[in-house]
C-alpha cells in the first residue's frame, strides 16, 4: 500500500521538528514537502534547524529537503501545521480552501463551531464536523493546547462515568511549551513565573469543547491557573474535581484504568494505555515520566479522595508529543480510519 | 530598658540560623544561649554552621557562643525552638514544664487544643490559651507551617469580611523548606516532585485552626496539593476560594489592601503592610518578591474573578522568615505586648 | 561641594540599570539625564525597565526621568556608556568629539592605543593617555570585559612581584553577562555551553593591555576558554599561572593579600581589600561570594602550588558590578582624583 | 556458546544500576547474582533501587533477584564492583584472593603497580599485569575515574603521535558523578562549587599511569582543576596541551579522527569511533552529547591552535557509562578477547 503524501508547515520550530521526526518514520504517511516562514525558505531543512536547542533525529533524506513557502500547490493530501498563532489563521484557511486537509496544532481555529478540536480517545465523533465545513474537499481539524491534551484525556472517563460539575487545575508548564528561543534563562533561573498569557482561558474553553457534544460545549465549570517552571518537557497538572454525585475512589480508579477507547482501532500512534495510574506518591515527574509510551500516554499520580471537592490527582503530559506533534498525527490517523481523507 | 534574655534550640539548622540572625539585632530580646543536638554541643556556633549552605550574617559575639545541650537550666525567659520534629516534642514540653515560654516552629504541638497556633495579624487572641496550659509559668506557643503562614494571612481578611466556604490551594515550595542538606540535587534538577510528605494535611488542619476561634477550628473546607520545586526561598501558592455568598473583586481587593490589624501595635518585626497586592500579572516570583518587608510581608498577585469558584489569586511567602524564624519572633513580640511573658 | 553632573547612555539594559543604581547614591556624581535607544526614548526610565528581570532599586526621582536619545547636548561632564557594542562605537566618539568624557563599558574602543583600558588598582597611570586623544576637552576611557576585570586584578600583584610568563584561564560565566533577554532558558537548563563568541580573544588581549605599559601590551602569553553556565551573577575563573622564575606559595599569598594600591586614595567605590583570599576550598561560589564589598572585591580561592605550571587558583568576580557598572564608576572616580575631569 | 556468569557488587548505587542495565543485555555475560551492602541484603533488587533517582530499565527477571552480601561464594567468573571506595578495598581483595576476576570501578586499587588501570583503546597491553598479581586465578583490573576516562582517551592519540609535555585541564562535572543522594540541591542551585575533594589528584595520577608503560607512569606533567556544576550526566573538560615539539592543527585533527585502535577487535561495547570531533563551536554540551554511541564515545569540540600552550580543546565524557559502568564492561570484554578469563 502506498503511503499518503503529507506536508508540514512551520517545520522548523520546536513542535514542527517533532512533527517531522514522527512523520519521517510513519507507516501510513510520507513527508514530501516542508515549509516555513519566508526567512527560512530556500535553505535545507537540516541547515534551518541546526543549533536550535535539542533537535530530534531527522533522517538525512528529509534533512536535505529545501524549505518551501507556506502556500498551497504541493501534491499532498494532509498539511500538518505547526505555525505560530500570529500567522496560522489565514494560511491554514488558504490551504483548506485549496482542498487540503489541515491538521493544525495552532490555536487559531480551535474554537470555531465547525472545526473539530480532537482528542481521538475522547471525542472522535467530532471529526464528522469536517464534512460541514465550507472548504469542499479541504478542511481543518485541530488538536488542543498542550496542557488541555492531558487534562481532557484524564477527565474524559471521569466525566463519562460520573458527571463532573467543577474542576480546578493548576499547571506547572515546561519551557519547551514556550517554543524556542522562548523564555530567557534569567527569568526562570531558580524561579517560577506564575502566569502564562492566554493559557488559562484556553484550558477552560478547549476542555469544555472537547468534553461536550459536536454541537455544544460541556457545562463543566473549569478554573485554571498556569505557571511556567524550569523543566524541559512535560506539563505537570494538579487537579481537583467535584462531581455531580459522590464518587468512590475505587470507582474513579477503575474508570481511569479501564479507559482504552481506541483499543483495536489500529491507530499507529495511539498509546496502548492512555492513562497510566502510578501508585508512587512522588510520581509523575517531568524528568521521569514525560516519555511514557513514546510521549503519547498521560501519567496520573495520587488519585485520592478530597473532603473539600471530591477527588484530586496529579497528571503529567508530554507537551511536545501528546500535547502537540503527536496529537496532530493521531488526529490524522483518526481521519484516515474514519474515511475522512478520501 | 534591659532586654529580655532568650535562647535558641536547634540553632544550627536553616531555620535556627535565621532565628539567631533576627534575634541578634532585636530591640527587645537578647540571645544569651544557643543549643543544638548533642553532636554539635561544645563547638562554637560559628564553627557549627560554617559551610552549611547560605548562612546569614551572625555577629562575632554570637558566633563565638559554645553550643549547649537542649536541656533547661539557662537564665532566660523565652526559648525559641527550631528543633526537628523528630525530637522537638518532649524537649519543648520539658522546657515548658521548667517554666520557660517556648516559641516553637516545630509542628509537634501545633494542633493541641490549648497550644496557640498564632499568626499575630490573624488570631492574636488565641495567645490567651497560654494561661490554660498545664505548665505553670511556662508554656508553648507555635507558629504555623511555612506555607500556612502565608495562606492564613491571605485568607484572613477574606474570611472575616465575606465568609469562606471552600479553598483549594496548590503550593510550589522552595528547597529551603526541606532544610539542609534536604533534597538531593539530582531529584530536582530541571524537575518537580509533586508530593511533600505530610504537608497537605498540615496545610488543611493548621489553616482551619488559625481561622477558627480559641475553642474550635473553622468549618472552612480546605484542599491542598503540594509540590517541591527548584527555587531557593519563597513558597508560591495558587488559591481558589469559594465564598458563602457572592463577593465582588473590588470588595475582595479592598479587604486585602486594608488589612493592617497590627497597625499601631508596635511589634518590631511586624510588616507595615502584611499583604502587598501586585498589579503585575507576572508577579509574585520567588526570586523577586521573597524579601518584601524583610521577608515578613506576603505578596498577592492576580487577584481575580473566577467563574467556577469565586476568586483566585497567587501568593508568595518567605518560608524561612514569615513562614518560620520571623513568625516565631513575631509571636514572642505579641506575647510581650499582651503581658504574657511576665 | 556641588556634585558633578553625569549622564548614562544605554541606561535600560542590565548593566545600564546597575550604573544608574550606583550613580543614584554617589557622593561625587549626580545623574541629570538618561538616554537609550530610539525605541525607548520619550518613555520614563521606570516604565522602560519594568519587568526586565531583576531591576535594582531606583529612586523615584530618577525613575521619573524621560529617556533621551543618545546625542550630545546635555549639560554634563561625564557620560557613562553601557551601550551595546553594535552601536557604541560612533556614538561614543560623537560624545567625545563634543567635549564629554566618556566612561565606557563597551568593547569598541578598548584596544585603541590611546584609549585607557583601566583597572584603577592596576594601571591608573594609563589614564594619562586621555590627554593624547584627539578629542580636545572630551575623551574616552574604558573598563575591561567583565571576566578581565577580575583576571587582571588577580594577576596584577603576581606579575608585579614575580613576572608572569604564561596564563591559562577557564571561565564559567553567568547568564547576566549575556544581558537580557540573553540566553534562552532551554539552552542552559541543566546544561553548559562551552563557547562564548569573541570572549576568549577579549580576555587574552585586554588582560595584556592592562598589565602592560601605556605604550605597549604585556608579553604575557594568555590562553582563555570560556563557558556559559546557569548562574545568575558572578563569573568563576580557574587560572594556572607560569612564572619567569620559581615562586613560593607563601610569597604569592603575601603578594595578593597585601595588594591594596588604592589605600588612602579616597575613591568612594574602591573596595577596602580588592582581593579576598579564602581559606575554604569550596569557595568562591557565585551565590555566596558575588556581592563581597558591594560587588567590587574579587574572591580568590585555593591558591596553591601546581607542579605542572607553577600556581593555580580560582577567582570570582561580580560581572555586573566590578566587571561592568562599578568598574566604569571607579574609573570616573580615578579621573576625578587625577584632575582629568577639569 | 554459553554466556560467562558474572556478579555485580554495589549493584544499587548510580553506577551499579548502569552496570546491571548494561550486563542485562550483554551478548557474552550473564548476571547470576547481585550484591550490596548489608542493609539492602535480602530485599529484591527492584525494591532496593525504587525511587533512587533515574533508574535505568532493568528486566524483571533481574529486578526479582534477592540481593546477597558482598562475600565470595557465587559460581561466577567475573565480579564487577561498583562499591564505594570506603568499603571496596578489602572486599575486592577478598574476591580476588578467592579466585575471581574483579573488574572494579572503585579507586582503591587503581594506582597499585600490578593492577591494570585500563582504557582498552589506550593501554590494552597493561592487562597482562593481571598475571603478575598475587591472587592465583583471581585478580583485579580497574577502569579510571570518570573524568580520566575521557581525558586519557582524548590525549592518547596526541601523545602517541606527537609527545605531550604538559596538560592543564579544567573539569565541570555533573551531579551524577557524586552518586545518589550526592550533592544537596541548595548547594548547586544556580551555583557552581569549584572543588571536588580528591578529584584533581586522581586526574593527574591516573592519566599518567594510563599513558605510561606497564612499568612506569608517563612523565607528562598534568594539572587539573575540578568543579561540580548543575548538570545531570556528562563531564565537560577544557584542556590545554603543550607538546614536546610544534604540532599543526591539521595533524592533531587527523590523529584524533583516525584514532580507532579497537577497530576489528570485536568488543561489543566499544564505540565505532571513540573520539567524535565536532565542527560546531557550541558543542559538546552535556544535554546534547552525553549519549553519543550509547555513552561510550567522547565528543571533542573546538580543537584549535593556542599561542600560549599549543592546542586547546573541549571534551565531553559520559561519566556514568564511558566513565564508569561501560568502562568496566569494556575492560571485561578486553580480558575475554585476550584470553585472560580462562
Amino acid at each position: 500500500m502506498s503511503k499518503l503524501k503529507v506536508m508540514v508547515l512551520g517545520a522548523t520550530g520546536v513542535v514542527g521538528q517533532r512533527l517531522v521526526s514522527l512523520l519521517a518514520e510513519h507507516p501510513w504517511f510520507e513527508i514530501t514537502a516542508l515549509a516555513a516562514s519566508a526567512k527560512s525558505a530556500g535553505a535545507t531543512y537540516g541547515e534551518s534547524i541546526a543549533g536550535k536547542w535539542h533537535t530530534p533525529h531527522i533522517p538525512s533524506r528529509i534533512a536535505d529537503f529545501r524549505l518551501r513557502d507556506c502556500v498551497p500547490g504541493e501534491d499532498v493530501r494532509i498539511v500538518f501545521s505547526a505555525l505560530d498563532a500570529d500567522v496560522a489563521g489565514p494560511i491554514e484557511e488558504e490551504f483548506a480552501g485549496a482542498g487540503y486537509i489541515v491538521c493544525s496544532n495552532a490555536r487559531n481555529h480551535r474554537l470555531r463551531p465547525l472545526v473539530p478540536l480532537l482528542v481521538p480517545e475522547v471525542n472522535p465523533d467530532h471529526s464528522a464536523l469536517l464534512k460541514d465545513q465550507k472548504y469542499g474537499e479541504g478542511g481543518i481539524v485541530t488538536n488542543p493546547n498542550c496542557a488541555v491534551s492531558g487534562i481532557a484525556l484524564a477527565l474524559a472517563p471521569l466525566h463519562r462515568c460520573f458527571g463532573i460539575k467543577r474542576v480546578a487545575v493548576t499547571t506547572m508548564q515546561s519551557l519547551s511549551g514556550a517554543g524556542y528561543p522562548g523564555v530567557p534563562a534569567l527569568d526562570l533561573l531558580a524561579n517560577i513565573v506564575p502566569y502564562i498569557e492566554g493559557e488559562e482561558d484556553k484550558i477552560e474553553r478547549e476542555t469544555k469543547k472537547i468534553l461536550g457534544t459536536q454541537k455544544k460545549a460541556s457545562a463543566i465549570r473549569m478554573s485554571a491557573q498556569c505557571a511556567r517552571v524550569g523543566t524541559a518537557v512535560g506539563h505537570l497538572v494538579m487537579a481537583a474535581v467535584e462531581f455531580q454525585r459522590p464518587v468512590s475512589l475505587e470507582d474513579a480508579q477503575a474508570a481511569m484504568t479501564e479507559f482504552r477507547p481506541l483499543a483495536g482501532a489500529g491507530l499507529p500512534s495511539a498509546p496502548a494505555v492512555p492513562l497510566h495510574l502510578s501508585g508512587n506518591p512522588f510520581r509523575p515527574q517531568p524528568v521521569l515520566d514525560a516519555n511514557r509510551e513514546n510521549g503519547m500516554a498521560v501519567t496520573i499520580g495520587r488519585l485520592r479522595y478530597d473532603s473539600a471537592f471530591g477527588l484530586r490527582f496529579t497528571l503529567l503530559v508530554n507537551n511536545l508529543i501528546r500535547g502537540a506533534a503527536g496529537g496532530a498525527v493521531l488526529n490524522a490517523e483518526l481521519l484516515m480510519t474514519r474515511g475522512l481523507l478520501t
